[in-house]
C-alpha cells in the first residue's frame, strides 16, 4: 500500500518535472516584495518570496529576517533560522544583546528589556563582561570633576557637552538658554526667532522645522562661541530665505545682520569690507549704483582669445561648497553637472565653459527625482579662477538673486542701479520647506530654475576683454502635492553681450549721409524720366514717380549699409521697387516694323528697296516672320542672367548639406560639420541673415559671371540671338518704355528680302557669313543695330494717333463691335499704317520727324539721363550693350537678385528654416514669372497686333 | 606724539578704505585650499584661507580645526579656539575624551593615550562616570556563560560573535577555521581559494583584495551557516568573474557550483530547476539548445498594442538590486538611469521603454567620474513585470553575457544553440579590480559598455506578440592608468526584430511569376518593334532589343513588387530603360511637309489647291512657317506633364518643413513635429525609402492630374497648340520613330494658303472659329489630324533614297565638299524632292504607295502592337490621343517619374539626406534635359534641314 502510494507520488513528481521542462519554459514567478510579507513572515532574498518565521518569532524591522517576540530570548542561531525561548518568570527581561534573560531593577520597556530613568545608565554585565543576575541602573555624576552624562546608547557615563560645562561648569544648563542641544548664556540675540521661510512667489510663509531647530542655536553659537560652522549654517539659512531683508530682525538674514553689526570690531577679511571675519560673505554692499560699478568698471585681467599662441577660451570657475549644517565640503571645479541641473553628456555640458559659445539648456525635471537626489541642499560660493602658474587668485562672481526682497519688494528685478548683488547660491532646497519634522515630506521645495552666467564684453575690444561675469539666479517655489507627477522646468545659460551704442551711431550716420545722396540721385532719375515721357509739368504723377524711385534707391542704401538694421523697411522698399519695375515692364509699348515689301511680278528688283511702283495688286507679304519674332520676344521676357532654381538648389546644398549653416551658430568655431554628440548652441538671427545673404549673393554673382563670360559666349546668348533674328527676318523692333524714350532694334535685312524659300535663305546666310554683303547697322558701314531713342513729342503724338482705334478695343467690347464695323479691319489697317509710318521715319522720309544718331556721353551713361532734350529731332543713341533688355527680366538681374535674397532671408528669419525659405522663394519666383509672362504676353498681343495664339 | 601717530594711522586707514571703494572693485582674493595649509595652520572656512593654530596645537585630520599636540590636554574651548595644557608627569597620558590627564597601567600609544593588551579593555572612569586616578586594563571573560570580548572601541566587554560560540562554545575559534571574522568548523570547501578575477579581454588576472577577504568566508558562511547574504555575496563574486567556469573549482563560480551541488537536497525554489534554495539564481541550465527554447518557444502572455482601448506600449521592467556584500537593497523599476549609464533627460530616457521605439544611446564617460559615482557595484536581477491588477507575476529576462567563458572560450559569442543564458548583471565594477587593499585605486575596472534589450516579434503576429526579450551585455575592461583623461564609450539600446523568412518567400514567388509574365510581354514588344522597323530576320539587334525591352519591364516588375528588395538591380534596369528611351528619341526621323504652293500671278485661285499651271516662275514660298513649326517642335521636346522642379520643392517641403520625415523614425508614433527635447530614434532605411517613394509618386500623380484635368484644358496645352499650329501654318509633320512605324500630324490648312499677310490670317482664323470652312482632318469631313502610321518597306526605301545625299553630309566634310558641288544645293534639292514626294503620297498621287486609314483595335492599343503588317498599303491608324508625344519627354512621363523617384530614393539611401537627394535630382534632371535638348536640336536640324540658328 505504502509502496504503491510512493510509486504514484514518484510518478506524479516525474511528470511534474517533465511538464516543467517541456512547457514551463516561461519561468514566470510570482512578484512579492518585502512590504508584501505578513508580520510572521520574512522576505527570503534568495527566492525573492515571503517565508514564514519559526514559532514565537516575528519579522524584524527590515523584514529580511526574523526575531524573537517580546519576552523571548534567542536560544540558538543556525544560519538563517533562530530558536527562541521564553524567559523564566524570575528573570523576565531580555538582555540588550537578545541572548540572555535578566531581572530588572525597575520596569520593562515595550521591547521587553529593562528600563532606567533618564540621566542613569543600564548595567547588565560587570566590567569583565560577566552577566549580572540583576541589572542595575547607575546615575551619572554630573558635578565637577566628573562632569559626566549618559552616552547615546544609555549604557556608559561620559564627559558631557562642552557648552554646558562652559556655561554652567556642570552638566546642567540651569537658568541659561538651552537650544539645539547647546547651552548659551544670556545674550543680545532675540530668543523668539522667526522660524518662517517666506516663499514670496507663492505668498506662502512656511514654519520650517529646520529653522525652528537650528536658527537660534546657529546664531547664538556663531555669536557667543564663534563657531564657524554655525556661522555658515546661519548664512545658509539666510540664503534659503533668498537673502531677503524685512523690517523684522529675527529672521535668518536679520540675525545674520545683527551679528554682522555686533562683530564689527573683528574687522573684515580678504580686504573686502562686507566680508566680516568668521561670517560667510553674503552681500556686496548697499550703496546705490554699486552693481554698476562692480559689473562695468574694470575688465578681467586676462582676456580671451580664439586663435594663435595665446588661445584661451576656457572659463575656469570654481566653487566652495557648504552643506546646510555649515560644513565646508570642498572646492569644486564648476563644470559637469554641479550648476547644470539638466542631465547631459559631459562633452555637451563642458561646452558651456568655452568662451564665446552661447549655451542654453533647458529641461523638465521630475519633482520626485529632485526629492530623491537632492535630499540636502548644497551651497556654492562661485569664483572665477584667474590663476596663472603660482599666482593663484580668484574673482568672486557677483550674483543677482532675482528672488531677493528688500522690504517686500523684488529689488533685483528693477534696473541695474538698484540691484543688491549678493553671494552664495543653492540649487535645490528640499529642506527648509519641511514643516513638522525633518523627516516629513516638504510642503514646498525651491529650485534654481534659471541660472544664467552673463559675460559683458568691453565695448570695442579686440582682445577679448570682459567685465566680471554676472551670475543671475531665479528660484521657483513648488508646492508639493503629488511629487510623482509634478515637474519643474529648469534652465542653465551662458550669455554674451556687447554694448552696441557706438555701432548704432555709425550706422545712423551712414544712413543719414547715403539717404541724402539717394534723394539727389532720385531727383535726377525723376528729371530723366520726366524728359523721357516728354512731360514738362511737375504734377502728382511726378511726385509719385519720385517717391517710387526714391524707394528703390533707399532700398539699395539700406541693403548695403545695414544688412540687418531696419530689415522690414528694407523689404518693404525693395518690394515696392520690384513691383514698380514689373508694372513698367508690363505696360511697355512695342511694335515690330516689317521692312518686307511685296514682290509682285517685279522679280528683278530683289536687291532694291521694293517700295517701288507695285500697282499690280502684289502677292501678300507673309506675316509669319513677324509671328516668329513676336514669339521669340514673348519667350525672352522672363529669361534671366542666372538660373533661379539652380540658385536655390546651390544655396540649399551649401547651407544644409555642406553645412554652412553651422557658421550661424552662436559659438566661436567655424567647423562645418559637427559631431552629433557635441553641444549645439542656438542660432544667431543676425548671423543667419548675414550668412544667407552672403551665400545667395556670392552664388548669384558666380552665376552671372559664368553666364556672361562663358555661357553667352560659347553656348547661347538669347538676347544676341533675338537681335540676329530681327536682322535675318527683316524686322525692326521699336520699344517705348516711356512716352518719349525707348529702344530701337534695327533689323533691316541686308539682303532686302527675307520672305523667301529655304534655298534663298541659306544663300543669304552664307553670303553674310562670308561678308559678301553690306553691314547690318542703321547707318551705312556700321554694325550698330541697337539704340536707345529719345523721340520728339510730335513723333509720339503721331504714334498715339495711329494706335487710337486700337486702344478703344480695350473698352467694353460690345459697344465697339456695334459702333465701328469690324475690329479686325481696324487693327490690320492700323498695323499697316504704323508699319508704313515707322518705316518712313527710319528711312528719313518724314521731314518733320527727323532724327540724329550719336553716342551717349560717359556721364549720361553713369547717371542714366540724357542731357539733350529731343526738341526738333529725335535722338538715337548708339547702344551696343543691348540695354533694351531693361524692359525684360534679363536687364534687371540686380533688382531680382536682391529681391530674391531678401525674400529668402526674411522667410528664414521668420521661420528659421532654410528649406522653407528655399521652397517659398521658388514659389515666389514661379508666381512672378507666371504673372510677367501672362500679362506681358497679353500686352505684346495688344501692342503688336499679333494674335495671342502665335505667342506660344 | 601718540595722538599724531593715531591720526596718521587713521588717515592711512581712511585712504585705504577709500581706495578700496574707488579702485579695488575687483574684489580678487587669493586662492587657498585646505591642502595648501601647513601643519600648524587650519583652514578658516569663513575667510576661505589658512590661519595659524594656537600654541601647542596642530591641525586636525580634516585640516579645518586645531587640536592639542601629543601630551597636551584641552584646558578650555572658546568657540573656534582651544587652549592646551601639558599633562603633569604623574599623569602623563591624555584621556580618550582629550580633556583630562591620567596615569596608565601600561604603556602609551602614539597619540599619548593609554594602551591595553588585546582582549582587554581600557577603563578610565568608574561606572558612575567619576574619573579614576589611574586607568585600568580589564580582561574580558570569554568563557561560558559570559562569552564576552572587547567591543570595537575597546572600552566595554560584550557578547562575542555568534559563529565563534556556535563552533567552539567560547570566544576563541581555536583549531577551527577563522575567516573574515567568522569561525567555521572543518567543511568540504577548499580552504585555498583562488582570489583572482580574470579580465579575459586583457588576458590579465588580478588578485582581488575583495575576493581574498570575502570569497572563502562567503562561501563557507553560505554552506555552513546558510547565511543568505553570504550566498548572495558569493553569487555576486561569480557575476564579477563574468559567470565563467573553468577547470579550477576554487574560483567564485566554482565554489558557487560546489555549493549548488552540495545543497541539491534542499531542492529548487519558484519551480525553476536551476534556482537552488538559499542561493541566487545565476544560470538557466546547461542543456544544448536551451537558449533557443527559452527565447523562441512561447510568446509573452500580454501582447503590445498601439491603438484603441487596449493600447499598451509600456515595457515594464523591474529589478531586484543587491550590493556587493549580498544585501538585498530594493525592487527598482527599470527606467531613468538605472540601466542607462549615459546621462540624459528623464523624458528621453523613458522613450526606451515604449514598445516599438528603436532606442539607442551612446556616450563617452570619463573614468574619473565612474570611479567617483560607482564606488560600489550594484547587481540587478531584471524581470518583465506581467502584473495585471491582483495577479502579480514576473518573467525573468534571460541574459546573454558576451564575456562569459566556459573553459576559456567565449561561448555566448558563437551561435544561438551554444549559448549559456544567465541571470544578474552589473553596470560598473570598480571593486574587484582593487589589488592590494579595498581603499586603493583599482588596477582594472569593468563597465557594461553595451546593454541591449532585444525584442523578437512572433512571426506574422497582428497582436503585437513578442517572445521573451533578451538582455545582452558586453563588458569592457579598462586598465586604470590616468583616470582623469581616460574615457570609455558605453551604449544602451532597445531593439526589435521579426523573422522575415515568410515575407522573403512571398516576394520571391511574386518576383518569379511576374518576371515570367514580363518575358512574354517583352517578346510581344520585340515582335512589334521588328514589324515596325520592317525587318523579318532575328539577328543580334533583335536579341539586344529584346533584352532592352526586358530590362524596362523587369524594372517595372521590381518596382511594383519589391519596393526595397533588389534595389540596386532596380536602379540598374531603370537606368537602362531610361537611356534606351532617350537614345530612341534622339534618333527619331522627322520631316515637315509644306503644303504651300507658290501663288505666282494666279491671285484668283486662292481657294483652290494652287498646284495648277504655274509656269511663270512663281514668287517663292516663304520658309518662315517651317521655321516657326520647327522652332516650336524644338521647344516641346523636353516639356513634361509635371513640373520637375515643383516636384522636388514640394517633396522637400513636405519631408523637411512639414515634417513627414519623422514618419521614417523607428518608433510607433506618427506625429509629424516632435518637440526638440524628446528622444529621436534612428531612421529606418526601409521607411525612408518607402516614404520618399510614396510622397514622390503621390505628388507626381497629383501634378499629372492637375496638368491634364485643369492646366491643359483651361490654361495651355502645348501638344494641342503644336497640332493647331501645324494646321494654321499649312505644314504636316511626319515622324518615323522606327524604320516602318511612326506618327503623322496632318497640318494641311483648310484655307489652302497660309503664307499670307496679317489681314488674311485673321480672316482665316475667324472663318474657322465660326466654322465657315471645311474640317481639318485628313479624310474629308473628319477632325482627326494625328495618326500612328505603319508604312510599307517600299515607301521607306524611297524615303531613304531621297535622304541619301544628306546622310553623306555627316561623313568627313572635306571629301564631300570636294566630291559633289555645293552641300546647300543638295540639301535644298533633297528638301524639295522630299516635300513633293511626301505631299503626293498623302494626296494618293502614287499608285504603288497607297495607304488606308483605320482605327486601331482595342487589343492592339493595349499591347502596343499592330496585328496587320503593311504589305501592299501603308496603314494610318487614327490616334486622337496625340501619341506622337511618345517621341518627346511628354509622352514618357511614367518612365521619367519613376526614374526620378528612384534617383531621389537611392541618393537618400546612400546619404540619408533628403536635401542632398533633392539637389542631386535637380542636377540630374537638368543634365538630361540639356542633353535631350541639345542633341534633339541637332537631330532636328539634320533631319528637317532647318538651320540650327532658327531653333532658338
Amino acid at each position: 500500500m505504502a509502496t504503491g502510494k510512493l510509486l504514484v507520488c514518484g510518478l506524479a513528481l516525474f511528470l511534474t518535472i517533465k511538464s516543467n521542462l517541456l512547457h514551463s519554459q516561461q519561468f514566470t514567478i510570482s512578484f512579492q516584495r518585502p512590504s508584501d510579507c505578513g508580520v510572521e513572515q520574512f522576505y527570503d532574498i534568495s527566492s525573492q518570496s515571503c517565508v514564514k518565521c519559526g514559532p514565537n518569532q516575528s519579522s524584524s524591522a527590515t523584514g529580511l529576517s526574523c526575531e524573537c517576540v517580546t519576552g523571548f530570548r534567542v536560544l540558538a542561531t543556525n544560519g538563517a533560522s533562530i530558536t527562541c525561548q521564553q524567559c523564566p518568570l524570575e528573570k523576565p527581561a531580555v538582555t540588550e544583546d537578545g541572548y540572555g534573560c535578566i531581572l530588572c531593577p525597575g520596569s520593562l520597556t515595550e521591547q521587553g528589556t529593562c528600563q532606567c530613568p533618564s540621566g542613569s545608565i543600564l548595567v547588565e554585565r560587570d566590567v569583565q563582561g560577566n552577566p549580572l543576575e540583576e541589572a542595575r541602573c547607575e546615575v551619572c555624576n554630573g558635578a565637577e570633576p566628573a562632569l559626566s552624562a549618559p552616552d547615546s546608547y544609555g549604557d556608559r557615563c561620559q564627559r558631557c557637552q562642552a557648552s554646558l560645562i562652559n556655561t554652567s561648569q556642570s552638566c546642567m544648563c540651569g537658568s541659561n538658554i538651552l537650544a539645539g542641544g547647546l547651552c548659551f548664556p544670556p545674550n543680545n540675540l532675540p530668543t523668539a526667532v522667526n522660524p518662517n521661510v517666506n516663499y514670496a512667489e507663492l505668498s506662502l510663509p512656511v514654519q520650517s522645522a529646520w529653522f525652528s531647530t537650528n536658527l537660534y542655536s546657529s546664531a547664538a553659537a556663531c555669536l557667543v562661541y564663534t563657531n564657524l560652522t554655525a556661522c555658515q549654517a546661519l548664512g545658509n539659512m539666510c540664503v534659503m530665505n533668498m537673502h531677503s531683508f524685512s523690517s523684522v530682525a529675527n529672521d535668518a538674514c536679520g540675525l545674520y545682520n545683527t551679528i554682522f553689526r555686533a562683530t564689527a570690531a573683528l574687522g573684515s577679511t580678504q580686504d573686502i569690507s562686507y566680508w566680516r571675519a568668521n561670517l560667510p560673505w553674503l552681500y556686496y554692499g548697499d550703496q546705490p549704483g554699486l552693481a554698476n560699478r562692480v559689473l562695468q568698471t574694470e575688465p578681467l585681467p586676462t582676456g580671451f582669445s580664439f586663435k594663435g599662441r595665446n588661445r584661451n577660451t576656457d572659463i575656469n570657475l570654481v566653487a566652495a561648497v557648504y552643506n546646510a549644517r555649515g560644513d565646508f565640503l570642498q572646492w569644486e571645479k564648476v563644470g559637469g553637472n554641479n550648476l547644470q541641473l539638466c542631465p547631459d553628456t559631459a562633452r555637451r555640458q563642458e561646452a558651456a565653459y568655452t568662451f564665446g559659445t552661447a549655451y542654453q539648456e533647458t529641461c523638465v525635471l521630475s519633482v520626485a527625482d529632485l526629492l530623491r537626489v537632492y535630499a540636502e541642499p548644497l551651497f556654492y560660493d562661485v569664483f572665477v579662477d584667474l590663476s596663472r602658474g603660482e599666482d593663484r587668485r580668484l574673482l568672486p562672481l557677483p550674483t543677482r538673486n532675482l528672488n531677493q526682497e528688500y522690504n517686500r519688494k523684488f529689488i533685483n528685478r528693477a534696473n541695474l542701479n538698484d540691484w543688491y548683488l549678493s553671494r552664495r547660491v543653492l540649487l535645490v532646497d528640499t529642506l527648509s520647506g519641511r514643516e513638522k519634522s525633518l523627516g516629513s515630506l516638504p510642503k514646498v521645495i525651491r529650485i534654481a530654475s534659471s541660472i544664467r552666467i552673463g559675460f559683458q564684453l568691453v565695448p570695442g575690444t579686440q582682445k577679448g576683454q570682459v567685465f566680471p561675469p554676472l551670475l543671475s539666479v531665479t528660484y521657483s517655489d513648488v508646492v508639493i502635492t503629488a511629487p510623482n507627477t509634478q515637474t519643474v522646468s529648469v534652465l542653465f545659460a551662458v550669455e554674451y553681450e556687447m554694448d552696441q551704442t557706438e555701432a548704432h551711431m555709425k550706422t545712423d550716420i551712414a544712413l543719414g549721409v547715403l539717404g541724402g545722396v539717394s534723394v539727389l540721385y532720385s531727383l535726377v532719375k525723376t528729371a530723366s524720366w520726366k524728359r523721357r515721357i516728354g512731360s514738362p509739368l511737375i504734377d502728382m504723377e511726378t511726385v509719385l514717380k519720385f517717391l517710387l524711385f526714391y524707394a528703390g534707391d533707399l532700398a539699395n542704401v539700406f541693403f548695403f549699409i545695414t544688412v540687418g538694421t531696419g530689415l522690414y523697411w528694407l523689404i518693404f522698399y525693395k518690394t515696392v521697387q520690384f513691383l514698380h519695375k514689373l508694372i513698367q515692364q508690363l505696360s511697355v509699348d512695342i511694335f515690330f516694323i516689317d521692312w518686307e515689301r511685296p514682290r509682285g511680278k517685279a522679280n528683278k528688283t530683289i536687291q532694291g528697296n521694293g517700295i517701288g511702283e507695285a500697282k499690280h495688286d502684289p502677292s501678300p507679304v507673309s506675316i509669319w516672320r513677324t509671328y516668329f519674332v513676336a514669339n521669340e520676344w514673348n519667350e525672352i521676357q522672363t529669361i534671366r542672367k542666372i538660373s533661379p532654381t539652380f540658385q536655390i538648389m546651390a544655396v540649399l546644398f551649401l547651407l544644409e548639406v555642406v553645412g554652412f549653416s553651422s557658421l550661424a551658430l552662436r559659438d566661436p568655431w567655424s567647423d562645418l560639420q559637427r559631431p552629433p554628440q557635441s553641444y549645439s548652441p542656438p542660432y544667431s538671427l543676425t548671423l543667419r541673415y548675414g550668412l544667407a545673404a552672403t551665400l545667395w549673393l556670392c552664388i548669384g554673382l558666380l552665376q552671372i559671371i559664368f553666364f556672361t563670360a562663358f555661357h553667352e559666349r560659347f553656348v547661347e546668348d538669347k538676347i544676341r540671338q533675338f537681335v540676329d533674328l530681327c536682322s535675318i527676318s527683316n524686322i525692326s523692333v521699336l520699344l517705348l518704355s516711356h512716352r518719349c524714350f525707348g529702344y530701337y532694334i534695327h533689323g533691316r535685312s541686308v539682303h532686302g528680302h527675307a520672305d523667301t524659300n529655304m534655298e534663298e535663305m541659306n544663300i543669304n546666310l552664307k553670303r553674310e557669313a562670308e561678308s559678301l554683303c553690306g553691314q547690318r547697322g542703321l547707318l551705312p558701314n556700321t554694325d550698330t543695330q541697337t539704340f536707345q531713342i529719345s523721340i520728339t513729342s510730335r513723333l509720339r503724338l503721331q504714334y498715339d494717333r495711329i494706335l487710337e482705334p486700337l486702344s478703344r478695343r480695350n473698352g467694353p467690347s460690345r459697344l465697339v463691335d456695334a459702333a465701328s464695323g469690324h475690329p479686325f479691319d481696324q487693327s490690320t489697317k492700323a498695323y499697316h499704317t504704323m508699319n508704313r509710318f515707322l518705316g518712313s521715319v527710319i528711312d528719313h522720309a518724314h521731314r518733320d520727324m527727323e532724327y540724329v544718331v550719336r553716342d551717349k556721353l560717359f556721364f549720361e551713361r553713369v547717371i542714366g539721363m540724357e542731357f539733350m532734350e529731343p526738341m526738333d529731332k529725335s535722338i538715337f543713341y548708339n547702344d551696343e550693350s543691348h540695354s533694351f533688355s531693361d524692359v525684360l527680366f534679363y536687364g534687371n538681374e540686380a533688382t531680382l537678385l536682391i529681391f530674391d535674397t531678401l525674400f529668402f532671408c526674411v522667410v528664414d528669419l521668420g521661420a528659421q528654416s532654410f528649406i522653407l525659405a528655399g521652397v517659398l522663394t521658388y514659389f515666389q519666383q514661379m508666381i512672378f514669372r507666371l504673372i510677367r509672362n501672362g500679362i506681358g504676353r497679353r500686352n505684346l498681343a495688344n501692342k503688336t497686333l499679333v494674335d495671342q495664339r502665335f505667342l506660344i
